[in-house]
């Protein structure tokens, strides 16, 4: 916990609720009728409304990026480092809000939420929910708002998906789209990953079909082997060799199956556990297919530059070298797309070796990069 | 099924069994009081008994390298490819002998056969067992069929880690080690990969803390999984983009978590599917401690050249340029050991998109290298 806050964070913040009425039609051709957002703003709306930001989390990410809930928190928001006064995200500059997206499991109405046909949670139930849906819905958060147009979209990863998605459903209400360690679309190898991960939670007995809540359990071993395999994706090898090493976690080997000889071990089931007892598994399913189902250039015959021809935002794309789940080569394919199709952007490829999750860390050359972009973005 | 056998193959083949009755002491601190390993040979031993080649498996291997059982298989022995008359391994030249290693599911002593001491099957108590324990049973087995020294140690992958620990263990029993996409240790990441697999098994309520064959079942989700993390391992992210891109298994999107939507998730299922209803899950496990506790440098202070210093064999180490599982640095450091040692040593590189499992394809410049390499050794 702070004992104090820190002069350059956005300080104490609380969450607010904006409910839809207005039912919201799904790319899987099913209707949302009713449901709410959770979302956090940090810093002021200027008087044009001209200053706004949006920021899209990734997998298990949430709206609460920056600042603390009380003086009894132990860490700040997810995005603490880029988000606050000074930082990359300037929020003397800019006003910033934060949402958790639809189908997650901190506020936002999900597969937990009461479904109002049954009086029971969705589970799985829940229908799927696409980025396109999720930037959909965040255009109708836009609205309540009153923001007809964001300063910037950002987001890393799956975040980045959704403001690259923003430049395409909505080119005239975005002017700069910045995705950090993102890509076009999944490899083979990422859908993969992401099918071990569901068949670990979708084959856990504790399941239930996706209505485990009913039956008072969670899937917590599924949640757990579906979070330590992703875990692994986030990191690079040398971030793991680092970090870890072949250290032991005792003095000597047990020869056993059931001690923790290493490090690495015992690290993984820890964040695998920890990640059990918080997260959701019908939202980590729809998340892992959000992932999936992400392509936007399928519909213009996997022609991405067609794709982005009709953005009018200017584009900044970060990448990570040792970021072996979106590689710069991921990155690059934006970028070469962005270029034929004749668009403003910058590129940076961060020499970091901690892959994949250095879009969360306070790496200098990065964050200063990233700010830098950020400040000659006009209010 | 074969029609004919083919001119190069070895043709059908037995396996045999060979008994110990001498006890075993393991580097764990238990001994096997007694056991058996199951194994085929190939070829003829000549009279100066000068021409024995050993082939050690891989993680999920067995003594059935190559020909055929009956005129029913389906398929051949796991290395035919380079197993046979004029092939790599020559055995118009060698006298090949392959096991089945102890702890094994496929006939050796292991978790599924009995414990005599309860009579009931091992399960989770056969003990774990090491590379060098491996060797050790390795070297009573050349015992009795009368080698002395092997012309050649051969294996790929973990296979590759047994024909080092030979040069180490018994140098005066090795002439040539060929050691095909290995390591001299598992980095941080290669155990993450394997702890995943065996928090799989071990959280899978059918496992029963190993006990499953007593209660009539198998861990069958577990063995799934874990199969599923591996193969991930065993391919390159451009094999999977050649072999499934983005591909669908139908038409059009189902958009829920029970459906099928690409081919490379269906491609996944299978292998993991097919593989739980073959393989012992103890074995797994103890395939996977193996690799983990193996790092023969660490007894001599993490150097690895002086861990070969007293190794009197010739070595041939073979890399892949896509594996990254143990990529070609892997293989460099044990040639760069095996210099600073002033050993002889051949080192390829080969150019092959398939990732770790290139060493089991038919690639014709590795064939080419590496029966150019057996060739030349003298017998």
């Amino acid at each position: 916990m702070p004992t104090e806050i820190p002069a350059d964070s956005v300080g104490l913040v609380s969450p607010q609720i904006a409910h839809f009425a207005e039912p919201l039609v799904l790319a899987c051709g099913r209707t949302l009728a009713d449901y709410q957002l959770i979302y956090e703003t940090y810093g002021e709306l200027n008087a044009a409304r001209s200053n706004a930001v949006l920021i899209c989390h990734a997998l298990s990410g949430h709206h609460h990026a920056a600042g603390y809930h009380s003086m009894d928190d132990r860490k700040p928001g997810w995005w603490d480092s880029c988000i606050g006064p000074g930082k990359a995200i300037d929020t003397n500059r800019f006003f910033v809000v934060s949402l958790n997206n639809l189908g997650g499991c901190n506020g936002s109405t999900g597969p937990s939420s009461l479904n109002p046909q049954t009086n029971k949670p969705y589970g799985a139930d829940f229908p799927v929910v696409t980025v396109e849906d999720w930037v959909n819905s965040q255009a109708r958060l836009a609205d309540v708002l009153g923001i007809e147009q964001w300063a910037a979209v950002v987001g890393g990863s799956l975040g980045g998906m959704q403001a690259l998605q923003w430049s395409i459903s909505y080119p005239e209400r975005i002017r700069h789209c910045v995705a950090i360690a993102s890509a076009p679309k999944l490899s083979a190898q990422n859908i993969a990953f992401n099918e071990v991960a569901r068949q670990a939670i979708l084959s856990d007995p504790e399941f239930h079909g996706g209505h485990f809540q009913e039956q008072g359990v969670i899937p917590r071993r599924g949640l757990m082997l579906a979070r330590m395999v992703g875990h692994i994706t986030y990191l690079s090898d040398d971030a793991m060799g680092t970090k870890f090493g072949r250290g032991l976690k005792s003095e000597k080997l047990n020869y056993d199956f059931n001690s923790v000889e290493f490090q690495v071990e015992s690290y993984l089931r820890y964040q695998g556990e920890e990640f059990s007892s918080r997260f959701d598994a019908n939202t980590y399913l729809l998340m892992t297919k959000a992932l999936d189902y992400f392509d936007p250039a399928a519909a213009h015959e996997d022609d991405l530059a067609a794709t982005l021809a009709a953005a009018q935002a200017d584009f900044c794309v970060i990448s990570f070298t040792t970021d072996w789940r979106f590689s710069p080569e991921r990155s690059q394919e934006i970028v070469n797309a962005l270029m034929a199709a004749r668009k403003n952007v910058s590129y940076l490829e961060i020499d970091a070796p901690q892959g994949h999750d250095a879009f969360l860390i306070p790496i200098p050359r990065y964050l200063q990069a990233f700010r830098g972009y950020m400040n000659r973005i006009a209010v």
